[in-house]
């Protein structure tokens, strides 16, 4: 059976992932993201009335043209976990294609709100939802699995497509822990077990090869919070904390630690109240029954309102902001445009990680000068990463024993540490470790 | 009474702490350290034989000519803890003084060892051993009070010298731990109520004070640590350690996780065996009754002969050369001068950080470059700090009300974020706040 | 006779400088700066509307409320240069004082300029040129004389207050240049001569004593600026050049190498027009007769579309933009919000270094994002600093044997290398090195 | 015609370059380079007297083995310049080639003085002068050109093979300067009618193709140089300064400055003596008739107490040890080691900048610290790299206009501002950009 690859995003950056596998005549698209950075460096730019055209000339999207070049039918988009950058631009291609969109229970719920937000197509796509460990066929010959995998948001997996040449296993977006907060364990032994089956190609998230040792699990990113949490529990005044809206663990864990210092927390933001709402609602997470979660501007200043009535003291508000970002929730409490006052030693908490690039970089330390300039005290870095590091791609590329591996996920400079690594394990460039850009094609088995 | 601080050594460098205390006629000492950097750029250098005056004029010892500008008798010398750079000196110092040292168990200890090993003076001073919690009257009208605080060593407390004129506090060398692994948490009841007592001056160690937040507990580094070693349960060949050797919690978490795993834990160095050896004896750690614990090269080569023999995959050495020193055990191993052998995929777990200067830098660099050409993999970087981060800073400074603050332990450039920060609590250069340099008297009460 | 030095702002920053020396009954003020950055950090803030003592609140302008302090009245107000850090806050505070403004002729056109543009005050001090090389009586016994110096502006002066008890030497801002493109080299024999005569105090800017060696003279950055330019002369697209607008020593040769690799300069943005105006009208520079220089949008909108339509390999448009400020020419081309097309290849010459702060840095970046978007190609850092490295202020120390040194134009970490300097030449912290902060006053003969 | 590739090293490192062209039935080799660094690492190597397997093993010579797949005759070998990551494994390889060494006439120079210190082996192969310009038959149909270049060493050049198919330009070590201090400016014009006479391959070195803008010329090194030196003019004491061996225009220039203000420089060292001699004795450089070389530590002794006992003011010896080596005069020097003694404010300039590695860095950390600990002054860093920065590259591309483009003297991580530089001009990884690894064949012309 002939089987071909085509990297169409995600291969010269980080953001518009997309991969097509064609095994015989099935073919299966793996991710359709946005790269928001492509977005934002535009003034007043709306993605949702745009046409994929031009978003694909400003980079934003996946230029799915080379779809055309790969004989074969669609027979499945497959997203693997809920970041925009893997289904970030469902809503803007997905309509082409006569497929359904699976994907695992959370990860599809986003995709529908997505999908609902968008205004210029109509994307009438099945949504179905498969869960990790379930497979699904895919046409006569090949079946397609969801192996559970643990990252920065709930309900992750990598998908693998079961061919008769072997199994591909597409391996973006995970980080190797045996204890997270949420859900799972990484489900390490089935990747073993595919390993002696048999894997006729790997492809893999570059993010954090260059990173020495393993990605720690969230249970210390956890243990982290918690000593930075109760060390403030005799403190009588403000405490705000922020993290990634869509890491429902960590909110997890704020709102549990909250709990245990005497604080009732709230979330607030649009996203916050998205995301967290969502994983509540399909019962990923028990949250207290009276966590309030808001949106909109009127009921979060509403909310900013009550806890200043009652006492801040008794509050941890969760908000957005986390790099800074301009029109975020914790930059307007910087600029003193909401409602919630900080007062000399308030304490700020940043449970996220500024994103390595100078415009995130200008912008978390604008909002940091601004917080500071009303007194607060701040707390940053309290934060693991959602994707592995080297010693974990070593561990991979261990229990898979791949036939070949394509570096995924990074542009040239955050491949080369990887390919470092695998040529250390036996690999070489231009046999069986395939680099290659947007817009290629590997033919794997003619 | 009459209230001076002799700033000695310490106020221009990391290394050669020394401050003294007079309160009417009598005087304190606190910390008598080594600058071992200024002694490791020469070659050749044994400190054992040489005259203090020789160390003083190379800056590796205080220079303690000031003392004779002091009138009042020394009624003790007050190491705070066993590292050397506080207690390095006093076999070089203590003899000029007719006082005894006085410190607690651990460092009296450590303060013997290294007395035993000096060859040049003859230190007969006496030394008394003293508890956190406990006190010491100091001539008619002071006290001296030792309280816990939590460091990279055990039993490290902060020396107060309680005066007619209110307390003289001496902060050097501590993190704000509520869960140490081992011993007490920090006794900040203890500091609050003495700052309700009213705080006269209060002497604090600069090191982190420019990374923001707080310092993590150790149970962070142990957790991060436990999730290293947990996730290496299954490999099957050798897995080699190291850290501080002083860092008895940390060995103690690496000595017990190794069991966890199925690995016999074996201290190799001299420092190993110096400073676990110590604790055991004065039972500051329980460790397995069959942990070996060997100083001497030939048993540790001996020890390495063994393991090899009876298979290095039931084994976890923990050995020396964590900054890449290049005569320690490790480097040594990645030479290939041990009979040690480490294969491909070995594991080496560096629980340490570099100490961020360009000779460890490029010692460390050196050592990992070895150890790869061996084939192993590196775990670096799981730590924290011994030191207060801002907000712990922020806290002492909040706890302790101090009339007075005095910055130390740092040169200038790491005096500046503390100055910052005091000055934003209301202290004022020139006034309350005593930014000073080596060989300084500084009057607080006339 | 009694002498006081102030240190009213500038010396926990960079921006609002502000000095003020006493000698006996005699008063001087040295500089009037303003702290832009403290003002862009709040949105819509204009400061030609607002009061000085909001100003004072922000930390924009000095706070010269320690100047009812110091006894005596003030004489004159001097500013070093016409840098906004130290002329930018005259027109709030100059009006309080009964006393002429006295500066170099072309740092008072910049004062002039200033002044009327301020809506808040009136302010109707005299106005007084006086040059480099020439003095002025100041009271009875002091007299104040300018000694020439090269900054990386034009009509630079180190202002020096000789009085009975010795001369007062205010060292702002200068490099050490015996080969200046523009204007004098920096007038060494005369501090020499100063040194011999006897300094009782010199005022020094810290801002780059951390650097090792010596600044480059300007006719470096030349030699450099003339490698790249004349590299480009066969380029037949656009070539966009932007630099500070008051260097017009860079702007000359920025003008001097277009002509010779055959293309006409013109000068576009408001600051660029009025800098090189001004200079060019008090013949500081000779330009060439046609030189065109646009300030108002439309205007240079104008000349954008002249140059589309004869050609822009033709020329070469010097803008504003150097630190990618979001509303700038050269950020605005980035945008495609000018005439100006910029096509691939197309060059653009950053003849400016960004200045080290984040946000600065994630505009920058932001810009040349854009620009690259653009297709053009980018040639940064041709550039050498304004201020002293180290080596210049050992120089400067060793010339002037000044009895008290006083760092300046910095925070406290920038104070430490300067302080290191000073100490390993001799001088004493807390005894005639003066390490303090804004609002003291420093009195140095009683 | 039959054309191929054979990337045998320098292509997962910087050091052992070594690539064949295979032209039909004939073959040449371009460099033959050792890993300078491979060999440090270890204690006690002697180069010299190792066998070639050992030292391929190392990773410190190319494993030409790779040969034995190429089907043809080497025709010659051809070093491109006289550094040793080019000429350094001739004496270990060459031998067993039948084919004479081919270069410049200053790199055969060196390539004889290295193989007569050879041990091991006895290599018998001719060594053939010929000059930038010149052109040499390689075969019947094939032509070998020497294009004039300009790197950090003399008499560099870039070899072309003309082949029936088009031109294989070995474009390694360069800098496109068009103002160099010493021999011709490069050779645009040639190149670029090589471009129009077409481009089959072009071979690159990509070591700053990461650094923005272009490569200053060696005049604006010079000019940088002459600023500091001039500066020192009045200076009374000691000067001494330290540059690259190899680098002939900086010798030169540090002997003129020397001159030009009242010093006699005297080299020192024994690379200084070797290279520097060379390039008199060959004409290459005019130096002063009575300019002293010493290369033995006797006669460097010697020459030191002369200095010493004329008055160092008089001298400025040039010296080796600019990246802090361990055993260079100039770390002997700070060391005390020498007959030449340090006082305060001597001056100690280094016209290099420090090769960024930590290895290198934490040597000539360690080199300051102790020529500071004699009182020294330093001024570092006036240099301008030998390699094309980014838009260099940018300029050649667009110059040569090759079809195909392969990326050396790098690693992974080097290459990829080098992709992204050549993807945005129109080049495609896997087409006719090739990204490879040492050992591999790329078929061009089948």
């Amino acid at each position: 059976m002939e089987i071909e690859i085509a990297t169409i995003g995600g291969y010269e950056e980080v953001g518009r992932q997309m991969t097509a596998v064609r095994a015989g005549d099935d073919v299966v698209v793996f991710d359709m993201g946005l790269n928001l950075s492509k977005v934002l460096i535009h003034d007043n730019v709306e993605t949702e009335r745009m046409h994929s055209l031009d978003l694909i000339d400003m980079g934003a999207i996946p230029d799915d043209r080379v779809m055309s070049d790969l004989e074969g039918d669609v027979k499945a988009i497959v997203p693997t976990h809920g970041h925009l950058d893997h289904i970030g631009a469902i809503s803007k291609l997905a309509h082409r294609y006569d497929a359904p969109v699976v994907g695992t229970p959370f990860t599809i719920e986003l995709v529908k709100q997505q999908i609902k937000g968008e205004e210029k197509f109509g994307v009438q796509n099945d949504l179905v939802k498969m869960s990790a460990g379930e497979t699904m066929a895919i046409g006569d010959e090949n079946e397609l699995e969801f192996v559970n995998v643990t990252h920065s948001i709930i309900d992750a997996i990598n998908p693998v497509l079961h061919t008769p040449e072997g199994a591909i296993v597409y391996g973006l977006d995970k980080r190797m822990d045996h204890t997270p907060v949420l859900g799972d364990p990484i489900d390490m032994d089935r990747f073993r077990e595919i390993g002696r089956e048999g894997v006729l190609c790997y492809i893999e998230d570059c993010t954090n090869a260059g990173k020495k040792g393993r990605t720690p699990s969230e249970s210390v990113a956890r243990r982290h919070l918690k000593d930075v949490m109760y060390s403030l529990e005799d403190y009588d005044g403000g405490i705000v904390a922020t993290t990634f809206s869509s890491h429902i663990a960590r909110v997890k864990s704020l709102v549990e630690f909250a709990d245990d210092i005497g604080r009732q927390p709230v979330l607030l933001g649009r996203s916050m109240e998205k995301y967290s709402g969502t994983a509540e609602r399909l019962d990923f997470v028990d949250f207290p029954d009276d966590l309030g979660m808001y949106g909109h501007r009127k009921s979060v200043d509403r909310t900013f309102k009550r806890i200043m009535n009652e006492g801040k003291e008794n509050f941890l508000p969760i908000v957005t902001g986390h790099q800074g970002e301009p029109r975020a929730m914790l930059t307007r409490m910087g600029r003193g445009e909401t409602p919630y006052e900080l007062d000399d030693g308030d304490k700020v908490i940043f449970s996220a990680r500024v994103i390595p690039e100078p415009t995130n970089e200008g912008q978390r330390y604008q909002s940091e000068k601004l917080l500071g300039m009303q007194g607060a005290r701040i707390y940053d870095d309290i934060h693991v990463s959602g994707h592995l590091n080297r010693e974990g791609h070593y561990e991979m590329l261990d229990a898979l024993q791949p036939e070949n591996v394509i570096p995924a996920h990074q542009d040239m400079k955050g491949f080369a540490p990887y390919v470092d690594l695998a040529e250390s394990m036996g690999y070489s460039m231009g046999d069986d470790l395939h680099v290659t850009r947007n817009g290629n094609l590997i033919q794997l088995v003619e």
